[in-house]
């Protein structure tokens, strides 16, 4: 009789963001005259730049002719787009990566989630707390997390990393040494950033205990400061313990194209054996490559004419963050992140907790943001709000909560 | 110190189509002045589709307009989509399938490999032999395959379910019990079918054995023959036992594109648990949705001018299969497949093992096929050709084959 991975029933509920969806359409259902503005999930609303539809429009044409169709991709991503990445995401920047270190796909969630795979179930994670529920959630599925505390809300093997105000929500090295550190900066859902100099404290951390990085950066395009570092690989010796993860969804607008990379300097090893080996066998076997057309569109996004228009796209949300995080501050909200982020986060007033202040917001200003307790027990008593939406319904929904009685 | 995960270690080799490729590269390397044509990998050549090329094409302009831009797309695929596929798949041939049971993919080959994570680790599987080497590869990966026989070319924790000559390609119920059965008909690669009635009995013994089938339908679209089954859910009770898996890379074309579908009954469950609900929770925390651009193209397969124009593109490779079937008979070769699918299964001449045909053939005739070996032990002695080739390169592999010394 066959039986099922009984890690997965350990998750409880749903998954986060199915949660805040579900009681936003029963909202919606119960009060169909209300207009919800959702300034919740980090999901773009701007159109494709024009430079991204004319490569789409102009690979799926290609598809057409037996000359120039493409079957099956080759295994890490098409040459042309991994070139393109090493040269204006990493050479660029004075970062050692070469093209046969990225591996292309269709998005950074299926790599974050993936990742662990390629790990011994014996290696113990340590994870920002709050922070985006994919990293935790997938070692859960992987049975690498141990059992579930409901009065903690904490995960019995997993290190928390506590991202406060005490701290700025940068976090400090854990008690307890973990194998593999999950990092993300610009943070979700905090918004905050990790200078330079700290990141390099983490990659000489991680070197010294023989720990792997796991560092997202999918939200790399929206740093407006001096200073703070794009990769981990700007840091000294980030070859030999990092893996970064990076994303089109947030810097060209890709949530629903869907395409992705992750890269794994080949001096990333355990004794003889190459992470860089083991992630191309996964590949291989397991993925079959992002659509042709989809990394032609990849490529369009570093043409001097893509960067033009999607410097104007990110440019478009950074306006909201700031009208966000402004005018929350000038109504006497407590605020951060917003500046090298799409994301503020916000102290829920009067105590309240943060499906509370979820209810509360949905109820008296239409408006839906996430809880953040749904990030981490350190996310409990705040609140994430996005800068995606369009700029009309981000000055309403923003209007609506300073008019909210409190 | 991080550790890698030690199942991965225990693959040998690399994949099987990677080895194909590299050993075609180095022979085309020695001999640049050498035109080899592959019947190997299962890849498409002719071109897009019309209506597909026009359903793309009108997609990518809806994400170019605000009011049409589609970001994330719901957990389980567009309904758009799902409908479709319900619709013309199931309920066209008294399938009692719903559109809610199908989950949307980038392919099948992630599904196939994916699939066995929402499974115990002790769960024993059983496999066709020979068969594609995802199933089996993923589960070592996963660890539920035990370890390696380097002579006898098996996993010790994995039940192999010959398919011979004597069985006309068609497994027998194994001596053991197993809790998960992969089966695929059209088979990859022999190219035989099973008949309903045999289908039939394989789900009845799942459903008496308490085991679930794995069914791998990549293929359908070739059957020509009638009393074969395109769908394991003709089949009576296999609500209660059978995930079927589906592919549109050989129907219409989409390796390069990808798309796929698996479809999980809500009456498939272990206990109280329903696999219908793990897999929605791993699309949900693990899967970001397939772009919405080509659930666009998946939709316009199902429209009347879509079927038309790709029964005419299966119609092609299946008069390839013909020609390579009849060509190779008559030269006095033991062949079979070819008429419900696009894989010919060839016996290779004067006892030559799989590989030794292989090198044999790129050397003399310069055609790539793939050794049946490489697909399971019981391969040994064979091998696989594709119909997915030009008719002109197929016609000339076929010519420079029969001219071969053997």
């Amino acid at each position: 009789m066959f039986q099922v991975n009984e890690n997965y029933l350990k998750l409880p509920g749903s998954y986060l963001f199915s949660t805040v969806g579900r009681k936003q359409r029963e909202y919606q259902a119960a009060h169909p005259d209300k207009k919800v503005i959702r300034l919740s999930i980090g999901d773009v609303t701007q159109p494709l730049a024009p430079v991204i539809l004319d490569a789409l429009h102009k690979a799926v044409d290609e598809m057409g002719q037996a000359e120039t169709f493409r079957g099956y991709a080759p295994d890490l991503g098409y040459e042309f787009l991994r070139n393109a990445i090493a040269e204006n995401d990493y050479k660029a920047r004075g970062c050692d990566i070469s093209a046969d270190e990225i591996f292309v796909s269709d998005g950074a969630k299926c790599d974050c989630s993936n990742i662990q795979e390629i790990f011994s179930l014996n290696n113990r994670i340590a994870v920002c707390d709050p922070v985006y529920p994919v990293y935790v959630d997938s070692n859960v599925m992987a049975g690498r997390a141990g059992d579930y505390n409901p009065m903690t809300e904490t995960w019995g093997d997993v290190i928390y990393m506590p991202c406060t105000e005490a701290n700025g929500f940068s976090p400090e090295f854990p008690k307890e040494t973990p194998d593999i550190i999950y990092l993300c900066f610009p943070n979700n859902p905090t918004g905050a950033t990790i200078s330079k100099d700290r990141l390099q404290e983490w990659v000489d951390y991680a070197n010294k205990n023989g720990a792997v990085i796991l560092y997202d950066a999918a939200y790399e395009a929206y740093i407006s400061e001096e200073n703070i570092p794009h990769s981990i690989y700007e840091c000294e010796g980030a070859r030999t313990c990092a893996i970064e993860m990076r994303s089109f969804s947030k810097n060209a607008g890709f949530t629903g194209v869907r395409l992705g990379f992750t890269v794994i300097p080949k001096e990333l090893k355990a004794g003889d054996v190459s992470l860089h080996s083991l992630w191309a066998r996964r590949h291989g076997t397991k993925y079959n490559g992002a659509p042709y057309i989809i990394q032609r569109a990849g490529e369009a996004v570093y043409s001097p004419e893509g960067k033009k228009q999607l410097k104007e796209q990110v440019a478009y949300y950074m306006n909201n963050a700031h009208y966000i995080y402004n005018n929350l501050k000038d109504a006497g909200f407590q605020v951060s992140g917003g500046v090298n982020a799409p994301y503020i986060w916000l102290k829920t007033p009067k105590g309240m907790t943060s499906w509370e202040f979820f209810d509360y917001l949905l109820e008296n200003a239409n408006v839906v943001g996430t809880p953040g307790s749904g990030f981490g027990p350190s996310g409990e008593h705040f609140f994430r709000l996005t800068a995606f939406g369009s700029y009309e319904s981000t000055v309403e929904a923003i209007e609506r909560i300073r008019k909210m009685p409190l």
